[in-house]
């Protein structure tokens, strides 16, 4: 894609003269590259702008434009293309906007027709495109180069986060507005942002993950080359979600599935442009990365040193909070500490020189060097990158000791950023901030992108494109004997519609005491989780109250009777629980006949005890199958104790992510409970997982509860929902 | 105070001409103020100091110096301070810091001397006082007037506070580094702070919460005048901890308690001194302040304004995540959009503007006068405020749009914010931010600092002083006869080394079925809460296993036998659950008798179901009693659901407290089952803050289980720890 980001020839059609036109922007961006490429002014009315010649039509070019750049409105779109595929154009930007509705056939139609002729749109609606190395400015504003690359679904957002990176002494490598992506993708354009030579890392803004999957692979791509991405995103509220359908028409995924993309591709996700600035920061770092590399997946470890006791405090417990491990000093640290510093001094993690540093400057890179061996992080903070700026007389010593702290794994908060040693430091590749959060959360951010539970490929998600499998959405349920065997004790959520008959009259034709595996044919959910290894509890069909008499006498123990064909079984009192004896069984499916329109009955044994998870997963439209585990019963939605990663999984994947949640620690056995089989656990989120993959009818399967207990676990109640995709 | 902030004279001991010493900047700062006071140098070597005649010694000066900074090494300290007394100073204001060795009998004795002399100390080991309308600026760098007080229990952090206000385009009023507090204290300058009319807002940072109650006065004080208190603190993490005993030897108060203190007094808290500034910023906004004291407690809803797609979208979803309200649009309102936007505008909240607000800069206001009537407060996020920076034709048009807003509830988020509309947006009182998260954040953080819960007085916790009371630290446990009746399932945690015996033998004489509050003397916890209506489970003392078995009889139903005498009951096989027949219970505890060595059996009424919370209370050096609710049991410290407030609370603010914790939603029948007794929740919160205020011996007392259930609440086991604070 060199021709979009360092073409030979540039035109600019609707090229103005007033500074508040788009015009004007893109033709002054254009003109920056004339030294390298030609350049040449579009406009109905011809004469000068900018103090060139215009022409007043594509046709009268000297050359072949390669790029065009479109601003004219979205009535003359038609034909302002038809004149730059005439003209010979291979890339075109288009910035108007509206051209959906003003083009014949909208935006597909304009695609089909820019790449028949064998050339390829940017946008439109877009922000425009821009590479630091080749003078193409071809966007609104004034921006730096450097070593960012950043492609946009909001032009403006771009636009902020090259304004925040000049103020952080960075700039961009290149930058695309990629619009509302009628041809080029997200996709099509990280290959050439990840790989140009002047991109050190990549931010990118999305509203819509149609790229899917693949960002796991453009995230390997981009490690192998030393570099990160950084992905800002948006729609995990409710506001969020409003706002991305407006402005792209996209649907928003759900905020715990861009994180499961995130953690599996090692992508660092931030909130907002000034974290990806800060972030970006960190991961230019060579020092830092060189050596975190070291240590990560570990937390690692920060050093905190300032001048001030205060500001010292504040950073070593902004890191804490923020996941850091800021641990104390060796006692071996402290005594070479005791050496060089007062008696006041702080003399553990932070350290506080108590004023040595302004007293003697060179404190500071001899403590950044001691404390350094037992940190994997230093920041100093406080005032240090500032003395000159307050007293020019420092200048020399500050920079000496700037100088001295080079190639340390170093970053510096500090309260005047306007000073030269802080200019040193930047460009020494230390880098400098002008509060104290930024970096500590940056770091957190940066080290904590990298522990990713990856999942097992599935037909269901295609790596390269991301995008789910084409099935037939109308797909009945009723055909898949989807089992639901509700048996906790809490009353059943009025509202889940989802709750299926246990199982239909006919698939088992006696009483017998049968295994879920042998119940039904091998199209079933429960059959096929059975067949992963996942357990329900012993039961099986009666179809009278004699025959549920009698197998309640075969069960043994305590058992559940259930009516089979009713939804909401426990609302209308279809589910007894805390049966002993054979007679009551009967006595009790009695009455159930008599209160409830049923089927026949369903008695399995009762369990009891153990710890309530929930096992699920789900189909997205863009990232395909995904896996939760989590605390489960009453507790599902009270504490929100899940973990999702992109699935399916295997096993190992499954204890990680199982060891995400807080529920894991119940399954240690918390305050002298014996430990759960979380093997177990594991195996029905590898099933889940799985099974949801080989079934493109379903959009959602769920067990909940899953009881986890010493011997291993049972699914009391499990759910599956027809659809491509949730 | 005025002569320390407005002194009529003022003497620098220590003035230099060096840049990089502290009595250079303190003898610059002072002859700001030369217009206005009589300014004198005091340098041992006289002569000239910054162009000015020095003089040698203070007995020298032609008149009483009211205020004198003295910045001469400690070990001189002495003798310049009875120098600086002898020619009449007022108040000293010492900024060298290892005074408490240097000077014979330390900080107290320094204290003292100058108390008894009729002059006050600020410091040592202090970074000055500045007072921006005075032309007072005892302090390094250069600070800026304007309307923030502050006081700092680190100077680095308050010169940081006033160099972010500067850049904010603010400035401090007065500003008191309190350094070691040897006299003067954060308590003794909140008043001079606060009432000075210059100051609009307060910023205190402080590291020791020895203020107390007192916190609360202050905050009151202030808010009658239009003011607001922020606390920026630090201690809650074992890094702060550790720094904080380091850098001023006071011990951390918990987090929780320093939450507790904010909530009840209204103070607002932050994290880093960025979020301070920015939080002050918005509780400078008059419009802002208006607007949300019309709707505050509920949460505010806020209007989001964007010509661009994504940065609404950011803004959006930031808020919601920071817990603000971002309402959809009332169909009036969207069709009153209709008309003024373009079709591809975002009509509901964000508001997409699509480019319309850059075609024409009047929609700006246009709209934000539209939208204002549907929310309390507007965030206008992107480029307004920039155009003119980027485009200097656009200067016009975009400070008459900024004109129009002002007056609005409205805050503004700028790409750029040193174009001229953000300097006619700011000075005419519209906050203006250079990040997206700042202005968000400073709001959630603004309007969430309302919904205080106050404790009601008691006499651990005076409000002046906040000190706790001076007790007994020695007096033993068990002459208090705390009662525990462990019986949950759970295994007791092994670590806990407090469990006491339930009752000691002799405190009832028979095996009669009692109510707990007949149990035991008055003295007793368990009778306390008895008393004040926290019920315990029904039972009894029986001396023999005979004795139990009629107890048990006569109670009926399921019981629990425990054995009196040793701790750790459940541990040495000294509980028994589930029992239901006399006989059962007789031969239970013959084979206890057998395997524990104790002095008789506690039999009690086993208690089934409900929701298992914790309602715990104790006492904290500073600020006195606290409560805490949450959800108890096993899940006590996996789920760590807790409130905690200061205590005692009425009725009220207990249940207040109460529905601030995930369990408040177990108690309303979560999921179908019925709803408990949370007055009865409420009275227990009441009890244990009422008890352990009347309690100076005790340090704690805890209640976990406490059994919520529809009837009611049963306390099932109770812990008490001795001590005067925990």
């Amino acid at each position: 894609m060199n021709g979009l980001f360092d073409p030979r020839s540039v035109a600019v059609v609707g090229a103005s003269d007033d500074p508040a036109k788009w015009g004007y922007w893109l033709a002054r961006g254009a003109l920056e590259g004339a030294g390298r490429r030609g350049v040449y002014l579009v406009n109905g009315r011809a004469g000068q702008v900018q103090g060139r010649p215009a022409y007043q039509r594509l046709a009268d070019l000297p050359e072949a434009p390669e790029l065009v750049a479109i601003v004219t409105p979205a009535a003359s779109y038609q034909a302002v293309v038809e004149d730059a595929l005439a003209a010979g154009a291979r890339y075109l930007v288009g910035i108007t906007a509206g051209v959906d509705r003003a083009y014949p056939g909208g935006h597909p139609a304009l695609a089909a027709r820019v790449r028949a002729a064998g050339a390829r749109l940017l946008g439109p609606t877009c922000m425009g495109v821009y590479d630091g190395a080749t003078d193409l400015a071809l966007t609104w504003g004034t921006l730096t180069p450097g070593p960012i690359g950043v492609i946009s679904q909001s032009g403006s957002v771009g636009l902020e986060i090259g304004y925040l990176a000049a103020r952080a002494g960075l700039g961009l490598s290149r930058f695309a507005s990629v619009g509302a992506q009628a041809d080029l993708t997200t996709a099509d354009l990280l290959h050439p942002v990840i790989t140009a030579p002047t991109t050190g890392v990549v931010i990118l803004y999305l509203e819509d993950l149609s790229l899917g999957r693949s960002l796991i692979t453009f995230a390997d791509q981009a490690r192998s080359l030393g570099k990160r991405l950084i992905l800002l995103s948006v729609g995990g509220s409710a506001a969020g979600e409003r706002a991305i359908t407006s402005h792209t028409g996209a649907l928003a995924t759900p905020d715990t599935a861009v994180d499961a993309l995130c953690d599996a591709a090692g992508v660092i996700r931030v909130h907002t442009p000034a974290q990806a600035i800060h972030t970006a920061q960190i991961c230019l770092a060579e020092a830092i990365q060189t050596r975190l590399a070291e240590v990560v997946p570990a937390r690692p470890r920060l050093a905190v040193v300032a001048d001030s006791g205060g500001q010292g405090a504040l950073a070593a417990e902004l890191a804490e909070r923020a996941g850091l491990v800021v641990p104390a000093l060796s006692e071996a640290a402290v005594a070479a500490l005791r050496e060089l510093l007062p008696a006041d001094a702080g003399l553990t993690n932070p350290i506080d020189l108590a004023g040595a540093g302004e007293a003697d400057l060179t404190v500071y890179p001899r403590v950044a060097e001691l404390v350094a061996r037992e940190a994997d992080a230093l920041l100093l903070t406080g005032y240090f990158g500032s003395y000159a700026a307050d007293s020019p007389a420092l200048r020399e010593p500050e920079e000496a000791a700037a100088r001295q702290l080079l190639g340390t794994p170093c970053f510096v908060h500090t309260m005047r950023t306007d000073g030269p040693a802080a200019d040193l430091l930047r460009t020494g590749g230390i880098p400098v901030f002008a509060t104290i959060d930024a970096p500590v959360n940056a770091l957190a951010a940066y080290s904590g992108a990298t522990e990713g539970i990856r999942p097992l490929p599935h037909p269901g998600a295609d790596p390269a494109t991301g995008s789910a499998p084409q099935t037939d959405d109308t797909a009945g349920f009723e055909d898949h004997g989807i089992g639901s065997a509700r048996q906790s004790g809490e009353a059943a959520d009025p509202e889940d519609r989802r709750i299926r008959p246990a199982l239909r009259s006919g698939e088992a034709t006696d009483s017998e005491v049968v295994t879920p595996g042998q119940l039904s044919s091998g199209g079933d959910v429960r059959s096929a989780l059975a067949a992963e290894g996942v357990l329900f509890p012993e039961g099986g069909f009666a179809p009278t109250p004699e025959e549920a008499g009698r197998l309640a006498a075969r069960l043994g123990g305590t058992v559940v009777l259930k009516a089979v064909g009713p939804a909401h079984k426990t609302e209308v009192g279809g589910v007894v629980l805390g049966l002993t004896l054979a007679a009551a069984v009967r006595a009790e499916a009695e009455q159930m006949a008599g209160r409830v329109r049923l089927d026949g009955f369903w008695v399995e044994r009762q369990a009891a005890g153990g710890v309530e998870l929930i096992v699920g997963a789900y189909r997205d439209r863009n990232l395909g199958v995904l896996v939760t585990v989590g605390s489960g019963g009453v507790y599902t939605e009270l504490l929100a104790d899940t973990a999702t990663a992109l699935g399916p999984l295997d096993h190992d994947s499954a204890l990680r992510l199982l060891g995400r949640t807080k529920a894991a620690r119940l399954l240690e056995g918390w305050r002298g409970a014996p430990p759960c089989d979380v093997d177990a656990v594991a195996r029905a989120v590898v099933a889940v997982g799985r099974v949801l993959a080989a079934r493109p009818d379903l959009a959602e399967l769920e067990i909940n509860p899953l009881l986890a207990r010493p011997e291993g676990t049972l699914a009391l109640d499990l759910l599956a929902t027809p659809g491509a995709t949730r």
